[in-house]
């Protein structure tokens, strides 16, 4: 049986299973399942109907933990809203928001104090930096490195396979670099990267790298 | 405790917080939350694992909800699909559907007879007409205004921050006027308005004002 | 009262309605609820805090289940994730993988091995073959047929209604041959047919029907 913190504030029908940790003044919603081994610090706030510490690739009764695997970790002072699935062996950092409707697969850490928007999505082994805005409806596609303070608009759209199937290829997200901006509903191709505080426009398609401090718009992406 | 007219249908698991009011004939699926003060009205249904009722900026639990702000207000017909959020503060109309996994904030009124179709996203300090259809996976931004009778497009993107969170702006979502159809996949830029009966094709961008009864399509979106 | 095999594993909070049947093997994670007659087959495993064969039209409590419909029917192997919405009278193929958040509407059916990504939304009415791919948060609108190992990439949008709700029209979605690859955010419009093991890029617009073995790309989608 877990013990937790006298100060934890559990909603109803919530579902923790066996590992689990909980920090001081943490508060989880109705119905949310917190999924074996996840630790959870200080401060933390989440909302309902939430799953955490989901172990990819299905079974999470039946594998064993201990199989090179890690928890989901979050951090102190996070708050993460309704409806939301996180995966296992993945770190949120400090002050994090993740809006309702979220979904973070494994293998990706989020920065301190970054905003994930409402039905954002963040796929498997990223790295997202601090102060980050990925905003409402963005899919950040598996394999991508997103620096320090950028901004992804809403509906912004990553892929990261360059055949979509058809060849072996060995899967590569974009990098986008400190400070660049990404309008909403732009497409972001597999591998390219994009300069500091570079801004791409909305509903752009940005082909091949772009370098600092540039602003392209339109499909494909050019020099405005 | 709480005490519902007789022919309330509850599935299992519901969590129903105090100061609920819930009208004749509802039905509320199993393990959906509603939260302190939502009113919910006659002939209301709702489906399985939504959260209703939300208080923005977390906590619903120790905040003091006579703080000048309003419940979540959910009018007689009105039917909701299952793993909804929608928060306090706003008002759905008679007659509205909602669908799976769509996601309302607060601040919002959603006007008689309109559909917010499955996983589409409203953001916070938005109007939205009468008989307006909000396809699938809309995204609608906040400090948006949509009159009347106006059709959204599946995954159609909105902003309303002109400079990417690098300024101080006033947030001004688009103008939407009455019978006004915007394609799929489009994308609207923050403070634009799109005339009464104006199409917009799919996938364009509207960088500026269209006036009434234009076609406009491409990027950016121009007569066609 | 129903009797499922003791090979059954069973979260917490588990909602199951009468006439639901389930095969050897199975495990259906905590919150989740299977409304009722749900089809099981073996070997299938379904996460935390779904919602399994939603009626249509709202009501599944009072509405006659012999009125000529079907339940949904999930066959032997397939994966489900968290959060998934499903309705009745679909049918889910043998060893189907559907992603976190994903929801399918009524009268569809999905081939075998086929994934359905996270949050990826699939219409009434719409085949999906087998060996085939839909992307997370891809949008496959109803009346849509797509043959088998088709790939659609992330974020892509389809529409099936050419006056957006302005006139009767009888609702036709895209038709996608075998083997097509739709490249991520692409638009693709109502009725329209696209080749086999035709390429659309990222970003484009498909206003006509394609060829067979086509590369396509732009606004609207032309050879390359």
């Amino acid at each position: 049986m877990n013990s937790f913190p006298e100060s934890t504030v559990l909603g109803k029908n919530v579902v923790i299973e066996e590992g689990v940790r909980i920090g001081e003044n943490v508060q989880i919603g109705h119905n949310t399942v917190i999924l074996k081994d996840t630790q959870i610090g200080n401060n933390v706030k989440i909302g309902s109907n939430c799953v955490l510490g989901i172990v990819p690739g299905g079974n999470q009764k039946m594998r064993k933990i201990n199989n090179g695997e890690k928890p989901l970790i979050i951090h102190n002072g996070t708050r993460i809203g309704s409806l939301v699935s996180i995966y296992a062996n993945s770190v949120v950092k400090e002050n994090v928001f993740i809006g309702d409707q979220a979904s973070i697969r494994e293998n990706v850490t989020v920065g301190e104090e970054s905003v994930i928007g409402r039905s954002a999505i963040i796929e498997l082994n990223t790295q997202i930096g601090k102060r980050c805005t990925i905003q409402t409806l963005a899919y950040v596609t598996g394999d991508t490195v997103i620096e320090d303070q950028v901004f992804i608009g809403p509906c912004v759209s990553m892929s990261n396979d360059k055949y979509m199937g058809a060849k072996d290829y060995h899967l590569k997200g974009p990098y986008i670099k400190e400070g660049a901006k990404i309008g909403n509903n732009a497409s972001l191709l597999p591998g390219i990267s994009i300069g500091k505080r570079t801004i791409v426009g909305a509903g752009s398609v940005v082909t091949k790298d772009i370098a600092d401090d540039e602003i392209v718009v339109g499909i494909p992406a050019k020099k405005r």
